[in-house]
């Protein structure tokens, strides 16, 4: 399977007609950013950046694709012949899986011919929207969870294998695990699951359900007691299982005031160590109202997997810069883009003091940030305060990830989620919001683009 | 590529643990269906159930489904042979894909043993939900366009496989075309394209680059106008192509007042039959907003294809029935459902008078039909008024699609897509909703499941 369908049709058109004016081969860079975040929402968390790499490698046009390109007659056939030998051969660099975001973080640069460069836009884009959707509101819910486990379990309410790739971006924001077995097999996430209400309803009474589920998968398993009476059902539940039930789950109903019922009762029982685990319709402010309840873990499905009411952080791909006619690179933009928006590649650095985050820096290109770095000095030495300038520090946000279309390294699947896993960690720790703040706020950190901005926030 | 993995977990633990308890081969009635449609929603649209029937074909656990599974330790090596064997052998019915549905319509009943109907569960209700999304918000969008042709061109916003099924859906309803090549090969749906900014800030000049595309692609092309200066442009493309200039496109800024004053400078240049196409953060709203404004055509992508702020339909998969110890079957659920969903396979039928629908009837079971038809005569009989009884009539809606695990037609993927693309536009027609009412209102017939109700609503 090749990925290079999952285009649209005028990108190929795009690439014949500057084939034949002479422009295809002009150098550009273009970037993948967003113009703001969702309201309410103090960052973004990229996703799917290990996945684009994949998509890239993929990126061939092979006979079937070909012979169905041709059938539609949008192309001519030297184009057709040009595309049967297209292989990306440019450089990719990017903000590091896992990594958080901004208003205009570059988060991916791709530099190539325009040929080369702008046929990869629609599937970056689908990657990167997609799993950076459902990576941003995971992270608000993992936060709001405080160190209580979170179960992926909202497969079945999404696309089939877009529900592959949200149990992988939950992962990577610190979920513990998935119900979904091809996420799993795939990317060797954890996969756990308890019982469902068709499982009591297929017996004739709910304790042969339990005693059929204990039998068979051990005391350790988890039972659903919300199915007909819960204090019946969990007090069958330890009557059978005894002290070292797993864990019971509700789905249902006031979970505050069950959890405290059940505790109560389970504690009652002599079964102190069973965990409560809720579901049901769960977000980051139901898990945050439901933070002073006994429970021990949480399943956390549509919400989380359709990106929380925001699907996609409205990434776009735009050429920033290219080749002109008198072979210089010339920054450019749409005439009514914004100055942060309006042309040339840009480099990325977090502002930290003391570990912490303060500023997102965007400057237009590598080169500036020596000028960047004397502008802040001269307007911290004019200011009236400055910040511990020991403690200052600008952390690089992207990493080359291709290099003339060759992957810088070889990581597989299950390491780039690790390490993206990481990142994530420790990139939420730098900023320092605590989950008594609550889900919502402001930009956690402005973006800045020049020294005499970031000194008055430093100052 | 097997479907079976797109499976949470704890359906094959289930299966294993009623194995062990000698209840796996239970026979049981599965029901797919939702319990209300989103605020504002007049109806919903069936889609995905072409889909559906691909993935239950491709149910198998291979080699490599079941090393992996031994792998998480969660089953036992006696369940993991069982799964091999695995083929799906039960009857399926359920309404014809574009079919419309209400709160509780069972559009699908999967009927076999517990084990073998149970492992569908979740990548049914993924297939159908994610594409009954898609299609429910796309159908008001072709009806709010009136006609004008839309073109579906969201796949950048969501993932890469979900964006074939949503251009999929999005035929489904009515939209003419889309931009994903990956959907135009699988379903043969018709491709079309415009031209990026980006194209245009490739070359040196904004006349360059009409210049190039109109040579490449020929004058009946669709130039992108907005680059720059809009009328500008459009004197520019005109001046190349002269009146045979294809369609222009706007994508950004006031669409309704830019409409009006392009068409008359594509007049006054002579341009008569030129094209104005508009794109840019388009829904059902906007598009209604536009209804007066000179535009032929529009462009929508991201909340056509995250399904308006309702990703998902809130399908479920329901235990509604089951065979109990003593050999019978017996109409079973969760003591918090109400009574229209509680328990019983449905048959269900659109109730028409001249028709125009009026009511959904969901009744408990196929020889309950007879007894609806006696309480409807009498409750009119004894009423006040009542409708020509001549002109009255229950159109089915479920129809077999698998019985004894056998495909009950052997239409192709593009077949079965044009045939639901026919059967939405006739049971809308039934609807009679004229766009003019505009998008919002409530469930456009009320769903009953007696006589002596119906009869109220005909009365």
């Amino acid at each position: 399977m090749t990925s290079s369908l999952l285009t649209d049709l005028y990108e190929l058109t795009m690439v014949e007609a500057a084939r034949e004016a002479g422009t295809a081969s002009r150098r550009c860079v273009f970037e993948v950013f967003t113009r703001s975040l969702p309201e309410g929402r103090r960052y973004g968390v990229l996703a799917g950046t290990g996945r684009v790499l994949d998509a890239i490698a993929d990126f061939r046009f092979d006979d079937a694709d070909l012979r169905y390109l041709r059938g539609t007659g949008a192309l001519k056939e030297e184009t057709l012949e040009h595309l049967r030998e297209y292989r990306f051969e440019g450089d990719v660099h990017g903000y590091a899986e896992g990594e958080l975001f901004f208003p205009t973080s570059p988060v991916l640069r791709i530099e190539g011919t325009f040929e080369n460069a702008v046929l990869l836009e629609t599937v970056v884009l689908s990657i990167l929207n997609h799993d950076s959707g459902v990576a941003s509101v995971g992270s608000r819910m993992t936060t709001a969870a405080r160190g209580r486990p979170c179960i992926e379990m909202g497969g079945r309410r999404v696309h089939e294998d877009a529900a592959i790739a949200a149990a992988r971006a939950a992962y990577l924001v610190g979920f513990a695990s998935t119900s979904n077995l091809a996420a799993g097999a795939h990317y060797r996430i954890p996969v756990a699951g308890t019982s469902a209400h068709a499982f009591t309803l297929l017996f004739d009474t709910e304790e042969d359900a339990f005693r059929a589920q204990l039998t068979s998968q051990g005391k350790g398993t988890t039972v659903l007691v919300d199915t007909y009476d819960v204090e019946t059902a969990v007090r069958t539940a330890v009557e059978i299982a005894g002290p070292e039930l797993g864990a019971v789950r509700l789905d249902s109903g006031d979970l505050e005031a069950q959890a405290g019922d059940l505790r109560e009762l389970l504690d009652s029982l002599g079964a102190t160590s069973t965990r409560i685990t809720a579901t049901g319709d769960l977000d980051e402010y139901r898990v945050e109202e439901l933070a002073d309840a006994p429970l021990d873990g949480y399943g956390i499905g549509t919400r989380l997997v359709t990106g929380g009411g925001h699907p996609a952080p409205g990434f776009v791909y735009k050429l920033v810069e290219r080749e002109g006619s008198d072979g210089q690179m010339h920054p450019v933009g749409k005439q009514s883009e914004n100055k942060a928006t309006l042309g040339a590649g840009k480099a990325a650095y977090r502002l930290l003091v003391g570990g912490k985050a303060r500023a997102e820096l965007v400057l237009p290109g590598e080169a500036e940030v020596a000028e960047f770095e004397q502008e802040l000095t001269a307007s911290l030495m004019s200011g009236t305060s400055s910040p511990d300038w020991a403690q200052t520090s600008l952390r690089p946000l992207q990493v080359p990830l291709l290099l003339g279309g060759e992957p810088v390294d070889d990581l597989r699947a299950p390491e780039r989620l690790l390490a993206g896993r990481e990142r994530h960690a420790a990139s939420l720790a730098e900023l320092g919001i605590s989950a008594d703040e609550g889900p919502d706020g402001p930009a956690a950190i402005p973006t800045v683009t020049d020294g005499p901005e970031a000194a008055r926030i430093l100052g």
